[in-house]
Parts: structure tokens; C-alpha cells; sequence
């Protein structure tokens, strides 16, 4: 059996959804997975160890890592502890004043997620609730950070952390620098709809109800992660979503050595898309997904579009859309069978097989 | 060869000492390795954790699961994670404030230990400092902390910890439960020399100036851990000390189902000296160490007392000492050559083979 070198790009729930997807072509397709993660997140915990440390925000390199956790017990148990999240208040242990916690929010958002184990932040501001600073930070946030200052290299971190997971693929990040989002956005408040506001950072950005006209990096043009340019270069396929589109897809295509290598690699292309809009999205079409990777990457050419028919409704204007970037639309049944909008790795995976395992 | 079941009692870095030691039996000895470790810490990281989640102050269990971690590479990488303190102002990230933070304190204190990686907290009183809650706090500390919310049981987390560590052999609790650590102290106030104050907790109690006249712990008679207590009983050998003699190792003869499991046992019994007397037991002559013994547990027999002959002296006090307790003393060069009173691991361990190899 060829081994297929793919190259899955994303952060956050959606990437998990997809690499989860990929393992589940075992043992029809040999893959060599390596997932390239948005680094720019800068809420809850990550946003939290991202300005009081410095470094990555760890997140949704977590998630990815996760995703890739061997399955041995040992290592499935390694994988619930880094998603273990420290409560405000943990049981047993009365809050010396005596108040309500308050609901949960942390920094995974989005319906592709596994349950949540205990609470978290009081607030969604990002600071450190009351006197006790692990509240809403994830075990395997903290250990990424402390990898990352003990080994002085994100992607040694990472190397070191998929060891301890057995993970089945590589974690790499799209640059050893964090970034920022900012977005131009129609709307951005309800009572001014027509007025263009600057937003800033990737929370506000993806929890955003107006209209997201333009994307940017802050720094504009980061240095891309050297491996990850090598494995673009290396890959068979690059996969592309799900995902928040402005948030988690498309800042990979804004680092420009990123998207030199995606554009020059000889690898195929795929995209996979959402199963419904998200708040960054609201009032984006289907097509318009496609057309917003055609705009921040006008060269970029893809050879498939995966889309959910029940998600897609009337495939015509998909079809154009796809065509538009160079690619052919495959319409499959791969999300849950309860009605949310989640992916199901069972049936993403079995969508991929067969295009992944195509020769050319 | 035949398997010999060693039992180490401790705290802290005495205990790592003693289980380095152990380690250096091998290949002479196949040794089955089993650290009881005492659960009294208040001071530093483990100090907060403790007060602010609730479950075991999980520093002294760190040090004795790093002390016992497999030598692969990988395992001593993972080794440094867990013995990574995340700094007060991490490098490159100014504080808001512009202020130095001050001197680092920790809840390691004591000779034997490794060298500290980067800084610790302001102040020594446990409170967390500024707006930074993960400062002070060492990765492993978390771990051990986020393991035993996940799993609900502190041998399990433990089991699952040593696991990620590949740890040659095993650490329990001597109790699933914290305790508290009370001494009566004649002089604490240098100001009142002949004044008996009752100080409270393991931090106070080791740092005391003063005479310590009595110990106790609090719950007077907290549950023994069911698993240190089959270990014990299972033993061919028990081994006690180094270590601060009245929070690491006086405690758990304090722990009355332990005690009886101590007493009943049929495994030998030995007890490590310590090369230099602390601030808890300034004032306290080596033989008084065999005596604070048999004053907390009178029913204890020793059947050797292994000693540093430099740090010893004159031997006919300590000889008397030993033979009260019904045991021979033993004299060997275990400190490291370099005149600071830390035990060598492979000098103690090469004195060590002769002693647990032996027929009874």
C-alpha cells in the first residue's frame, strides 16, 4: 500500500473534525498526516498564556494533538488529561466568597467539539478569574506552554507532545510566531449597519454578527514554519476546512510563504466545507466560501470540493463556484445523523477514501 | 537473581535521594520499587493547589515519580516538563508594572534537590502572585493535579503519571487524604527562647528555629493508603530517611494503620541518616534522629542504620543510639565530594547493594 502524504490545514474544531475524519481511512489508505495550525488565537485560556507568557497559544494545537491521540488506553487517558479543564470552583472546595461561578466560556468555541469537562472562565474577557489563575486553563495548554519554554521551540514542543500522546501524525504550527486577525467589518455593530469598523483579534473577529470585508495579519507577512513549508512540498494532498473560514482557514492563505508553497507544491488540493454558517459567516453563502479562498489567493487552484448535500441545498451555484478555483464538486451524507451541524468522522472518513486513494 | 521489594518512606528531596539510590543497585540487585510518600506539604506551588482545589499537595509525589522516571530519552525530556517552574515574568514578556519579582521562593526547599528551573513566586506565604496564577508552579504539579480531578483517585493519577514518566518503579500517597502537620515548639520567637507555641503546618514546622518537644498530625489518625500498606506488608525491605526528619519522615509514623503495618511487617528495616541537620532539627544530635524515632513509634525494631562516617563523627553516641532500636550501624562515604551535604546517589546506592543483597 502507497503511503499518501496529506497536509490538513485549519485550527480548532474543525481541523479536529477533519484529522479525525483521515483516521478513520486506516486501514483502507496508508496516510502520513500532518495537520499546519492557525496561531492566532487570543481568547480564553490560549489568549490568556499567550499575553501573560508570551509564546503560541496552545488551544488549537491541543485540539489537533488530541485529535491524533493513539489509541491505547494509556494514551487515550494522556488525551482526556490535556483536554481536562480546572474549574473556578472544583468540587469539594467552597469559593471563600461565596458566590456563583457563573456560566462557562473558554476558547473552544463551535459545534464540533467533545464535551467540555468541568467550567471554566468567569467572562469570555480573557483575565484571570479571582485568585485562582488555573480556572479555564486546559492541562494540555499548560503543558504545551511549559514545553514550549522548557525546549525553547514550538515545533520541538509539539514533537515532544504528539510523543506523549502516540499521536498518529505530526502537529505543526503555520509560523513560530503568534499572530493577530483583524477584519474590516460592515456592521460590526448592529445599531450602525452600514459603517466598516476594524475589529480586532481572532475572538472578536470570529464572534462578529456584521460583514467581514477584509482580512489581515498583524504582522502582515509572518515567517512560515520551515517543516510545514517542507511538508506542503512533500504532500500527495493538502486538505483545506472545515472551519471557521476567516478565523481557522483562510489566515494560512495570508502568510506568504504559505501560500507560495501551496500554490507551487505538486500536491492535490481539497475543500472541504461547512455544514452551516458560523457568526463570522453569517450571510456567506456556500459559494461564497469558495469564492473568499479565490480572493485572499487568487492563484490558488483546488481538484475537489467535499460538501454535505443536505448542507448545500441546490449544488448549481457551488458547482460554478467550485469550477471557478479549477475543482470538481462531490456531494456526500457526512455529517452526524442527529441534525446538528457536526461532522461525523466515520462518514467524513469514508468520503475521503476514495479521493484520497484516486490516482491521479 | 531474585526480586527484592523495597519500601522508601519520605518527603521531598530526601526521598528522591534515597529512590536515585535504589536505582543504583541495578544491575547488581533486580529491586521492586515502591516510594511512600507523605502528604503534608502547605508551603509554595503544592501549598496553593492544595488550598485552592483541594486534593493532595502533589509536590513530593513529582519529586519522587522524577526521581523514579525511565531513562529513555523521551521519558527524561518528559522528566524536565514535569520539574518545569513557569516563571514570574516569563523571558521576553515585560511585566505591566515594570517590577522586579523579587526573590524565588518554592515549596523545594533543602539541599539534596536539582538545580530549579527559572524563577518561583514573590514571597514565601503561598498566595498567588499578581495577576499570573501559573507562577511558581511547576508542569508536573499541574499534571498531577488535573490527573487527579480527571480520575478521581490519587493512586490512579499516580499510576497514570508514572506511566507518562516510565517511571521503574512505583509512588503512592501515604494517605489519600491530605494532612495537616502541628508541632509544639519551644523558642519559634527567638525573642521568647523558652516559650512552647504550637506551629502549624509542614511549611512552619520545617522552617521553625525553634526545638520542636512534639508533632502530630491533623486528622490525628488520617486513613493509611490501602496500597502502601499491602506494599509494607508484601516488603522485604523498608527504608527510611534521608530527609527533614519531622515533616518527611516522622509523619508517617504518625499514620497508626501505617505504623502497625510497619511494626508487623516481616521485611527488614533500615534508616538513612541525614548528612546535616536542617533548621526543623538544629539542635537535634544524630543519634536524637534514632531517638525521635522510638519516642513516636516505641515499637519499631531497625536492623541497620546506614550513616556518612564524616557526618557521623564520633560513632560510640550514635552506635548506642542505633542498638536501641535494635540495629547495627553501617559507616560509608555516601555525600558527594564536594563538601555540601547532599547524598551521593551512586555512592548510597553502592553502599545500599551490599546491605539489601544480603541473607538475612
Amino acid at each position: 500500500m502507497t503511503t499518501r502524504r496529506v497536509v490538513a490545514f485549519g485550527g480548532g474544531h474543525g481541523l479536529s473534525a477533519s484529522l479525525r475524519a483521515l483516521r478513520h481511512c486506516a486501514p483502507e489508505l496508508d496516510l502520513d498526516i500532518t495537520a499546519v495550525v492557525t496561531v492566532g488565537d487570543d481568547g480564553g485560556s490560549s489568549g490568556r498564556l499567550r499575553a501573560e507568557r508570551g509564546g503560541l497559544p496552545p488551544g488549537d494545537l491541543r485540539q489537533a494533538l488530541v485529535a491524533l491521540a493513539g489509541d491505547h488506553p494509556a494514551t487515550r487517558r494522556s488525551a482526556g488529561l490535556f483536554q481536562h479543564r480546572f474549574a473556578a470552583v472544583p468540587v469539594g472546595v467552597p469559593r471563600s466568597d461565596g458566590t456563583d461561578p457563573g456560566p462557562a466560556a473558554g476558547d473552544d468555541p463551535g459545534p464540533d467539539g467533545p464535551a467540555r469537562h468541568g467550567a471554566a472562565l468567569r467572562g469570555t474577557d480573557g483575565a484571570s478569574a479571582g485568585g485562582d489563575g488555573l480556572a479555564g486553563h486546559a492541562v494540555g495548554n499548560l503543558v504545551l506552554c511549559g514545553l514550549m519554554e522548557l525546549l525553547g521551540d514550538p515545533v520541538a514542543a509539539l514533537e515532544h507532545a504528539g510523543a506523549m500522546l502516540g499521536a498518529v501524525g505530526r502537529v505543526l504550527p503555520m509560523s513560530r510566531q503568534p499572530v493577530g486577525i483583524e477584519a474590516r467589518v460592515r456592521g460590526a455593530d448592529p445599531a450602525a449597519p452600514d459603517e466598516v469598523r476594524t475589529v480586532t483579534g481572532q475572538h472578536q473577529v470570529a464572534v462578529t454578527t456584521g460583514r467581514v470585508e477584509s482580512l489581515r495579519l498583524t504582522p502582515s507577512a509572518p515567517p512560515a514554519c520551515a517543516e510545514a513549508i517542507e511538508a506542503i512540498r512533500a504532500a500527495d494532498w493538502l486538505i483545506f476546512g472545515p472551519g471557521s473560514w476567516y478565523t481557522s482557514v483562510l489566515p494560512h492563505l495570508l502568510v506568504p510563504q504559505l501560500a507560495d508553497a501551496i500554490v507551487s507544491t505538486s500536491a492535490r488540493r481539497l475543500v472541504t466545507l461547512n455544514l452551516a454558517a458560523e457568526k463570522e459567516t453569517l450571510g456567506l453563502s456556500v459559494a461564497d466560501h469558495l469564492a473568499a479562498l479565490h480572493w485572499y489567493l487568487p492563484e490558488l487552484k483546488v481538484d475537489l470540493v467535499l460538501a454535505d448535500a443536505k448542507a448545500v441545498g441546490d449544488p448549481e451555484p457551488v458547482e460554478r463556484a467550485a469550477e471557478s478555483l479549477g475543482a470538481r464538486l462531490v456531494l456526500a451524507p457526512v455529517a452526524v445523523v442527529d441534525g446538528t451541524p457536526r461532522h461525523d468522522p466515520a462518514a467524513l472518513g469514508a468520503a475521503l477514501v476514495p479521493v484520497l486513494g484516486a490516482d491521479r
